[in-house]
């Protein structure tokens, strides 16, 4: 399963978590997250939730698409698949019938900085859980037919994501011109020619290379303590042998960037066109103090819900927008990027996309010009803060973010002090991140495009032609 | 050096030599190639040339910034800059300075593909060339300052040539923009931050795994014969220990283009805008046969000179350009490139460089539906062969001929070859190729514009903002 875009809104899922820990006080004493390490490396992190017998049980991996080697893309995301075949004493597809029979739920997912595994099971199954995925940590046995078999499912994946849509087609383009240097502009997914040439070798060494404890991190949340935690930790996964620290993971990074891009991709089935826009940013990792948690808050107002500034003056007030929107992506190691996206009302053609564009340039300029008001912000905070509420009982989620923070080079105590973080931003640093990232050589505009029937230019003949393949 | 888009035009290149060997009957006796390999896999190349006491040695690898490890772009480059200085030997700038003592001319050049250093001087002082070039080959001493010195320059040469220049900086952001996943969108002097992290590890690994005899090519052009060559081309090249068979050159494909894509650079040195168009085809090495050959002479017709389509069109019917014409860039390992500039009058804005876009897709369509003339055909082939005439005495170009298309997957019998391809091409293979090729989904446009002063969009203070750094 690819994680895509990493997390649609970083501080959606922090946010969820900041609230449990800070203001939940009367589920704090059983709600204290603890992290220890075991000897051969892997770092264990408990999150206790004691309303139901159930267990959230995860292992997470330091390792996604932006750590493969070069021609090699989709490498992480199909070993992800393959982690479901079978080992030295579990046969093909026995892990997921074994789920099933106990009543689980499982899945797997892949981003650019991270793969992780998880099963959502009752409390008594953990010890069986822990004792499958251990084993898979180490013990996977593939055959030359794995490969091909479930090679013929991924790129079956990739063509029904990215092939046969063109929004993941947009998508992927985009983030590919985003990126001139950095491995985030291939798709976690991979490029499809070299799917095609994954091969068992590439696999395994991958496995081997990055599948390791002083590469993995354990997370149960659930009806558990630290101290029925540990033993099971040792017993499972602490006995696997070191094979020592990993490398800091350091990838090529990204220029300065020097030049706005867009690409425009024309696709048959699409009705109406629309537009994307991707800017490079900071991430929660890499950012200065205070810069991601200003990027979370000017997403928020700029396009996020219906009283965004997008919304409001797109959709509301000049009608030509039948949608609008913006995101932040901070959960990241190495770049966050913000973008935004607005499609304008059915039927509309390219004369219609432009006028969006004009309209979003133009609200971005304000901001950049005149920054926000204090009550923006004001309000952006507390939406941040506590349109999370629903979220508190979603113990996989829960899960989930302390798995992605520690991923992306964050700590349980850069995630606990996430609330405190985003009280303190004021307009001016949200102007301020506006002006430094929202700039035009930063981005690739996106638009997509209804195919087009052209006509000659000058001959009065009518004859068809241009972009066939 | 950096050898800039390869050639500006192969065609020129290979036609020169196409023309020495094919047409000048008196000189075919002596001017005949010859070409053999030694033991150690070291491929050696005569081209006899006895009107002077002169010769041109060179010495070719094949390696290039395409093969440079993720991160490290720019070491081929910097390592050609560190091959002049010092070995066990011969002491630091003691080669540069025999070569001038000894009445010689030398320079070094590398490509995406291809590392190549000679000498031109008299005949009497070759085997001196040939001890001094096969010592650095594998003994070369390099210390840490050595890297920071040289390091220094290379950042100043990258800053004259890209960072000050804003066709440069173009060409980067153009190049990578086009190219998704191949390394030939990485520039070949190397991002700025990653030269600067170049180190002695970097430099030593990559000379010790391309710098060895089997991956090397000798070149001898000048007064010599192939029985005087070959004893001393054992004597120093020959006794160089074998280190085994050179692995294939695999770099990762770029997968099929999908999205019109444009860069839009602004800077304040530009007096007037410009724009520049690449397009991704095939290279001689890879292209079905007689696509290379159409496409030279498609780009011919196109831009070549002041009867080709773009100039008569834009410059001389429509006066709405002051300069317009194209390249065929097919001298590449992987994938050629045929691109296409233009700028408007001298201070003109967007509106007129609207226009000249409009103008040259209007000359494009008209090919690719209408096609080109048999009497097209036939000047771009006169023209190919006989403009190189100028060139049959320039020994060193002829010698450079050889060791690019050698580096790059041809043969010299491909080299022999080329005009009797080229004079099979029909008007209709070039209105093949030109609606295989000039696609605009297989694009980049690039768009050099002088910097603005952007007035705000709803207020009336001219503030200015923008694009700042």
């Amino acid at each position: 399963m690819i994680s895509k875009f990493r997390f649609a809104s970083w501080s959606l899922a922090l946010g969820l978590l900041a609230l449990i820990s800070s203001t939940h006080h009367a589920m704090a004493a059983e709600a204290k997250v603890e992290t220890f390490t075991m000897d051969n490396g892997m770092q264990v992190v408990v999150i206790p939730d004691h309303r139901a017998p159930v267990v959230t049980h995860m292992v997470w991996y330091r390792v996604g698409a932006a750590d493969e080697p070069a021609g090699e893309s989709g490498v992480a995301h199909f070993l992800e698949h393959l982690l479901f075949k079978g080992t030295k004493t579990v046969a093909p597809g026995e892990f997921s019938k074994t789920v099933r029979r106990n009543g689980g739920q499982e899945n797997a997912f892949t981003s650019s900085d991270y793969t992780a595994y998880f099963q959502r099971i009752a409390r008594d199954r953990l010890e069986l859980m822990m004792k499958l995925e251990s084993d898979r940590m180490t013990n996977l046995q593939l055959s030359k037919k794995d490969i091909k078999t479930e090679r013929d499912v991924v790129t079956e994946e990739r063509r029904s994501r990215v092939d046969n849509s063109p929004s993941g087609r947009l998508s992927e383009q985009v983030r590919a011109a985003l990126y001139l240097n950095h491995p985030y502009g291939d798709p976690v997914i991979g490029w499809m020619h070299e799917i095609k040439q994954l091969n068992l070798k590439a696999v395994t060494a991958f496995y081997k290379r990055f599948y390791t404890p002083s590469n993995a991190i354990l997370i149960v949340a659930g009806d558990i303590t630290v101290e029925q935690l540990r033993p099971l930790a040792e017993k499972y996964y602490g006995v696997i042998p070191s094979t020592g620290p990993m490398k800091p993971r350091v990838r090529p990074l990204e220029p300065e960037p020097q030049a706005a891009r867009r690409v425009t991709l024309t696709d048959p089935r699409v009705p109406t066109p629309s537009l994307r826009r991707i800017y490079t940013s900071a991430s929660y990792s890499r950012a200065e103090p205070g810069e991601a948690e200003a990027l979370d808050i000017l997403s928020h107002i700029l396009g996020t819900g219906t009283t965004s500034r997008l919304y409001q003056r797109l959709v509301v007030e000049q009608k030509i927008a039948s949608y609008a929107g913006s995101w932040y992506s901070g959960d990241a190691l190495d770049l966050g990027d913000i973008g935004l996206y607005a499609g304008p009302q059915a039927g509309s053609g390219k004369a219609e996309l432009a006028a969006v564009e004009a309209s979003i340039d133009a609200v971005i300029k304000e901001i950049i010009l005149d920054g926000v008001t204090d009550q923006e912000v004001a309000d952006a905070k507390n939406s941040l803060l506590s349109s999370t509420v629903y979220l508190k009982d979603d113990q996989m989620r829960r899960a989930r973010i302390y798995g992605v923070a520690l991923t992306t080079g964050q700590t349980v105590r850069d995630i606990e002090e996430w609330p405190s973080r985003i009280e303190a931003v004021s307009a001016k640093q949200v102007q301020d991140v506006a002006r430094r990232y929202l700039k035009p050589r930063r981005s690739v505009t996106g638009l997509l495009l209804p195919e087009k029937t052209e006509q000659r230019a000058k001959a009065p003949s009518t004859v068809k032609h241009g972009d066939k393949s």
